[in-house]
């Protein structure tokens, strides 16, 4: 057999700190709280950043060869394919991810991009059976082409709209045919630049109507997956509609969408909305609409999308707490929406930084884990509330009472002062004692 | 009569670049659009910044002496009243905010508090009918007593809840008393500091609970006006609950309050969020949210509420433009939660400061009229969207398609290109151009 | 004559509002202060966005053509001369800076690349002649291409060090033959990705020699002109060495490069920076450093460099009432290193994006001017330090004292109040009175 | 023996997870490196935040009493005094930092405040010798009082400018009298809030010039410590004049003050200016200004200095490698310029934070030795730059080339690639490998 990549399939044991090639953390085997590590991580591989990106930015060309010794691009595309799967396989990575656009070149037409997935799924099917490795969820490019400057379900464009919808349909048919359970909505260049030539409302009325469009369509092909809508606040466009976690909550709830969508949250796309990773999770998760994850960090000091690989443990912990919490994935897992560092450009580090990811998220699991069984934090938070378990708090929690006799009972009072602290220095200690034990 | 401000009432003419005690650019009765500029601004002085704001901040001590000659707490409370009219009357100004903690002193109980209130909205309402100025909305502070350290709505207290209920059932009272049409539920303290020690679904349920009682409350005294929530993203919490906008409107719909409720928008909370004040007017409009606004600027260089007094022209502008597009204010008016810089703080610069805030808006006004009767802006815009106007682009503005038709007619295309051009700097330019003429 | 633009050239009369494709501010031969506009403006076209770039960004491909009918990349080149001469004959620009890399194909070595440069360079030579038009300053390449993945002159591998030399050696010597007045340092990737990989102290040293050989180079062939490091605080890399204007002056005085080098001042730069334009430029100014600007916009809102057209008036303003109090340019100029929008993508949008630039600045030249002449403001500044001209003052200024003789002076008044006022209101109101009238 | 706090001497050891009173980390007499975890530390306690500050931000008033039961502002300052030493004493912080209003009240007159100064002082000493505990630092509070509202050093007011020198000339007294080996400058209000009236050049070279009288003035009388700038980018002003590491030795270089001055680098006021902790350490360090250490935390997602303790292993393990690699302090140490929490605001929370911080820093001490040790990280480093160890490069390194030379040298080569990968993901792994172990 052919390989790509020059290296072992990546040891669970034996690590020492010599061989960075093998896992310290993750042990997918291994049980945590019930379930074998895999089940709760669920790491899936993005195929654009993986097996595409090539370390272009703004202001240089790329660092990377990502043809895979391909001459033509159909050829290129299948051994991607093949590539992809032995580096899936390699590290123990059980998911992917994909854009249709990934997946195959888009030629001079419709017809011919949708005649070179036909030619490529079959492949894809094929190494997925070899290696028992699953489809995590699908979703369509709409924004690296010229057409769609303008949006995709927000262009001013009527074609345009049609064209989008058109690859929605058909990337919507490969993830049922590689039997994914997630259909992504990324909002590209779904936004404005400049509200001097944008009509707001119309351009949300037609996202909307294409999502449900979208929902219907597949649901009526026997889809029982999830939407996902994954938020992020800017770039490429000035603005994102879909700014973050609550305003696509807003967005749902306006259109009637909330049944079928649940949030992809993305860690970089949190902290480029001011809102911690956790956060976004946490108001995914008091809503109901968690959904799966797209594992990467940002540099809190810069404005634009780093996609870094996860390497900062507090998050990663932090993250799973709120995944845990929310009793684990369903439809979802943990995608590395990630790229290596455009110096980082060999073979080699594509697998250090994915173990880098994968042994940070299989910390953080195992710190989440132990954060719930210490009981210390939960303890403190639970009690703070304990006010509302009795007497006039436990009305209002039943929403038996009224402003007047609230008011009444106030003025029974007198006064009021607070007096408990709310201990955050403490709490912090705590997280650091169970990080780093003693 | 005893004045506290050496001042003659500010002319609206005689203006010369000499004497900056005059209006350059407002002038209330002045015909724009078909009504007096006065009735399209309704500015409003608010009552804290200008009345009580001293200039203290983190790093210093006041630098502005607001006891008005009161020798005591209610001396001070009453020579308020007296100075406050006789700021707007001097100025024109036909409306005031507050907060009951603005009015009176809070004493030793929640008894004494109401006593003093009671004791001082008789004082108001005589002067506001000597001016005959208005009220324009009130709102019950709830943020600066160490009680209220945890939040109201969202404390982890049931006595504090109450304390907060019983000083807003008490402002409703006298927003009702004063005839004011609106009450504004600004989010204070309603965030968290950490999320290791916060249920945040439990206290946005809480949160949501008052807002319901605090309606029902109002609107069974007959109370016709709006309520408001005013969204702001950080400061003093870590996380404000009422982030921006959408988030806002996230939680009206999911609590079923977006009929009682409409949005307070302040330009320095849309810049602290990361957005402009022009795309939170907008989304409040295009959402049937748009309420009322507070005029300020921010710093966009500076991380914190800087609450300045507006100056910037093109800002006022567009902002004025999406007032006009919503058919001006129903409930809603102009105020001026903004505060004299540290240094400025003298009572001359309290006149210069809104001076410079009131012209900086009726100049404002005056290009969002002129932006629209010049027309090319929105030709532009509306020109844009041409193809849903026909073809399968009205089918889809109808919702009469589905997902395999759009893709039908995509693959009927072959190839879609997007030849169109934003032309941002252009419309730029013509803003410019009806902003400073040739 | 081929023509590349299909348009007339730029009337700067007959200008009406149906007509964008017209100058309604910038008049070259109008007198200000004493010169014709254009002496005091001296705009250039930068070759790169004007010339290169495509609207390539993170999320799509280009949407612009710019091989002007180029079959080849040296016909492309060709034609770029060509065709970027009569743009700037059309706008009536009479400078033009550039790189290296913009003017000829790199080809397959530096020979191929010098021999390219070789046949294009005496092309734009005549196309200057023929125009009079002039070179306002060039710069090398040196972050494009994957060698300069880890810097140039901060490069962790002293081939590429050397590399770079030899680009920049060319690149001063073509500068030379077209007669430019300037050489400019853009940090490109003189920076870091990680501390944790970096030698800051070394890499500094580096690319102090790097300049120190560059300058003894060109004034050993006669040079007269001047050295410009141009600040930048972020991207591409994580942290640019040349951070803003007082890093870029502490890293001069360390390495005694301050007499050859002043600061190419970028809008966009100075923003993400933290610091306003005129910050950087007031900076520079009173260091003595103040070369040439870089004329573009950012927008506050996001942090990436977005190098939109400058249509802020009151930036333009601002900065121009900089370049007036420091005396003008020397050898410096306005360089619109500014690109249209992706969406913006005709070479109409290029006319109506340099004319709205061009416009925004001859507005902001005439709005300086008007507040020299108006007085107000720099009258008021001058007062603010009067007690500086007097007493023990005049003695602080003159440096004619000491600790103990201020501290006894301080004991004599026993305590010291300040009640002068800052009247930054009043003063922001000045601006508008001067910038919109009554 | 009266006590203030309720707690005992905390335990080095017996700390089990119940019990937060203890150190986990934190052992003073432990060796690192070569000498006890304590001299690498030298933690020193903030007289303002621990035994001033209550708690008030902008929204709210103080949720703690500091009055540590006296009745008088004399008593008050008496009761700090030994408040502070009993608190030192019990965690076995060894240093104190002050500014002069935080030890004693200002009366109504400079000479009222130098008397009550010098009866607070002896009192001080009096502890200092009882409990072996020394002074880090001292400073003049030049921000707080009305009078300084335009700046101190650079003020437009003569008069204050004097009491500002002053101020500063007996608290250098003072900090000689304690054997404090650190005078620092924080720039309070040194910046402006408006270019519109403030001459900058103006004031820096009147700060400078107070600067260089505080120098001579210490030095006269015999002070062989430190002066310090602590770098701060804004806040109160809009633009602090110190904005980071690199303006401040901009500044010092401009007027010959880098031999007399150091850095005294904050956490938080690093991330203000959008550079790391890390990052202005290692500018100290490489520019040989490295002196001390404002040891605190911000947010990274707000825009204001909140001061919070620090908890975050990374940051302090990164900051403790740089100390490290500087070999240590000299007259430096690790203040905590830090809050409780406005809602921690029992004494209890007091120590709770001290610990945290003290063990963050412990453990940050033992990650950075043990990186050191481990050499991985360093080793990389080291051999990236190995090219300039030979041949070309250590011509380069040497400065004993020209452009030319190199240029002809790369013209030799050809083409040059540049082929090392940076391997950011790598590191960070290995970091994590270090901190977390298997």
């Amino acid at each position: 057999m052919n390989e790509f990549f020059n290296v072992p399939k990546i040891a669970y044991e034996g690590a020492n700190s010599e061989n960075m090639f093998a896992f310290r953390h993750y042990n997918p085997e291994e049980e945590i709280c019930g379930k074998p590590m895999k089940e709760h991580l669920k790491f899936a591989m993005s195929w654009w950043h993986t097996l595409c990106g090539d370390g272009t930015d703004m202001f240089g060309i790329g660092t990377a060869d990502k043809t895979f010794g391909g001459k033509t691009p159909m050829e290129v595309a299948k051994n991607k394919v093949l590539a992809g799967f032995e580096f899936m396989h390699k590290l123990g990575i059980e998911y992917f991810c994909f854009h249709d656009k990934d997946l195959a070149p888009e030629g001079n037409s419709l017809q011919e991009f949708q005649q070179n997935l036909d030619e490529i799924v079959p492949l894809i099917k094929e190494q997925m059976e070899k290696y028992h490795i699953k489809c995590l969820w699908g979703t369509a490019n709409l924004f690296n082409h010229p057409r769609y400057t303008h949006g995709a379900g927000t262009t001013c464009n009527a074609d345009v709209y049609c064209y989008a919808a058109a690859q929605i349909k058909k990337t919507i048919d490969i993830t049922l045919e590689l039997g994914g359970m997630g259909y992504v909505f990324w909002g590209g260049r779904e936004g404005y630049e400049t509200l001097l030539n944008t009509d707001m409302g119309f351009e949300l009325d037609n996202m909307a109507y294409l999502m449900e469009m979208a929902v219907d369509y597949a649901r009526g092909k026997g889809y029982k997956g999830d939407f996902y809508i994954e938020p992020k606040p800017k770039e490429p466009t000035k603005h994102q509609y879909d700014f973050d976690a609550s305003t696509v909550l807003a967005f749902l709830r306006k259109y009637g969408l909330e049944k079928d969508f649940k949030l992809n949250i993305e860690a970089n796309h949190a902290t480029l909305s001011a809102h911690t990773f956790q956060h976004e999770l946490r108001v995914a998760r008091i809503n109901g609409a968690f959904g799966s994850i797209d594992a990467n960090q940002g540099d809190p000091l810069l404005g634009w999308d780093t996609d870094q690989f996860p390497t900062n443990v507090y998050d990663a912990a932090l993250a799973m707490y709120e995944v845990l919490k929310n009793g684990g994935f369903t439809n979802g897992g943990l995608n590395f929406d990630a790229k290596v560092r455009r110096a980082s450009h060999t073979y080699e580090d594509l697998f250090l930084a994915y173990i880098a990811g994968m042994d940070t998220f299989a910390l953080g699991l195992k710190i989440a884990d132990k954060m719930i069984k210490d009981g210390r934090i939960d303890a403190f938070a639970k009690n703070r509330y304990a006010s509302f378990d009795m007497g006039i708090g436990e009305k209002i929690k039943n929403k038996q009472t009224d402003l007047c006799a609230l008011s009444d009972y106030a003025l029974s009072l007198g006064s009021v002062a607070d007096e408990a602290s709310g201990r955050q220095e403490y709490l912090e200690s705590i997280l650091n004692d169970i990080m780093f034990g003693k």
